[in-house]
């Protein structure tokens, strides 16, 4: 079910700056025995990226009422929360006072299998690099043509993600998710103020694992990782099989870090907190 | 008037990948005593920019038919054509099958005094600098953030638009016009293999005018040239007045070429045909 402005509704002005620009932020949220774990990181980077936009910011008791109620009483799925900056007339300026469109949607839970979580996905090496666009790093914008057309580079199903880099050669995440990588025994995630959306489950590990480092990680240096992994806020935490020749066995530092997934809530592969690591 | 896919209406669906991801294109075609001059030019670039998104082609001779509907009888009106991917499930990965959503759309011809084309117009100089992304230069895609940040700069009604530079110090455009200056008596405009919108007014001037040079355009050289000036398939040719300190007259490049956008058939500014250079 979809709520537009809080209407039941599943459709937009064809005005809507969010469609003629790409002017707007969304979040996207995965609910869980009817409760969302990460609701308030959630909240914090839509805020923080109506901020940077200066899209006046939507109310999060308001979103979680719609959020309930766009749910159709499903307890587990994944909610799309849209904020554009809503109607303009023809022209980039920004109207003087923005009425933002505030569209909340419910999608079923991506079913992934138990065994790419236990021993991990192959990534595709995306040739389309990212952007360096301080503004706009680290807010989950509606600019994701660069996100549509990496992923648009493989169809084969036996690539879980994409590998996406900037232009100066550094490893930055995937299309959908963000990077960590172990490199000499120290669990390091690539920096995201020049490119790249920095990601609620990204946050989450950062916050709970505080050795992790935040810093610019070359891709020689990802790919020479004893460990490689994606975090994602409605995948959780996905080891990393291969990267093109690259092999990886997934470790202690990604088991961990799925287990606090688990224990956040999300009952997601089971399986792996069964196993030996 | 607005027609979507053919069909009389004002919204599109919340699932559209154009919302939801800017995943499309437009342009913006100036009519003229119900011709569009430069029609041809706009359905090229249209089509150039389907190919680098890997969206279905729209059929131009609909298009037309469109524009003449949606301009419900007016002959004098600025069409907006969008094109997007259509609908997609969640996730950035397109759908095998692309069915396109097709705007078309008139609005009315923004009125630009006579004043401004003959004496020019104040650039505001942007902090927001343009990224490099060559996947996605040049066309007419739908994530516009650089360019709706940039003209949030400013909203003192005495500057007309603003001077956008890369990160390399080459100026490249305005926030919705090209950039054309005459250095050492020789018209150039700025290569856009890295960012901009190719426009096509520019692309008109540059197959009118073969002595202007396509290159790399440092700010300081920008800002040393003998005349500036900016072109718009909207608005046409723009002489540029004033930028910071440095201050510019209208020169012999700016108004031959204002020339050839009346000789088109756009009946702006007649004034200064008749006004000496």
């Amino acid at each position: 079910m979809m709520l537009i402005n809080g209407q039941p509704s599943d459709s937009v002005s064809a005005l809507d700056r969010g469609l003629s620009y790409g002017d707007g932020l969304f979040e996207t949220i995965r609910f869980e025995q009817g409760a969302a774990p990460l609701w308030a990181r959630h909240m914090q980077r839509l805020v923080a990226g109506c901020e940077r936009l200066r899209i006046p910011q939507p109310d999060a008791e308001l979103l979680w009422q719609e959020a309930q109620q766009a749910s159709g009483g499903q307890t587990r799925f994944v909610l799309r929360i849209t904020v554009t900056r809503g109607l303009g007339e023809r022209g980039y300026a920004p109207p003087a006072v923005a009425l933002p469109t505030r569209i909340v949607a419910a999608f079923p839970v991506p079913v992934i299998s138990n065994e790419l979580y236990t021993d991990g996905i192959r990534l595709h090496r995306c040739r389309t690099m990212l952007a360096d666009q301080p503004l706009l790093a680290g807010i989950k914008h509606l600019n994701r043509l660069e996100q549509v057309l990496a992923r648009a580079e493989w169809s084969d199903p036996g690539f879980g993600e994409g590998l996406l880099c900037d232009s100066h050669g550094h490893a930055i995440s995937a299309t959908a998710a963000n990077l960590f990588a172990v490199v000499d025994g120290v669990p390091v995630t690539p920096a995201l103020d020049r490119c790249g959306v920095a990601g609620v489950a990204r946050a989450e590990m950062l916050a709970a694992f505080p050795q992790c480092q935040v810093r610019d990680l070359p891709l020689g240096e990802a790919l020479r990782a004893s460990e490689l992994f994606l975090s994602s806020s409605v995948r959780g935490i996905l080891p990393v099989q291969a990267v093109g020749d690259n092999v990886y066995a997934p470790g202690p530092v990604g088991r961990a870090m799925q287990q606090h997934w688990l224990d956040l809530g999300f009952r997601d592969a089971l399986a792996y907190s069964t196993r030996p690591a």
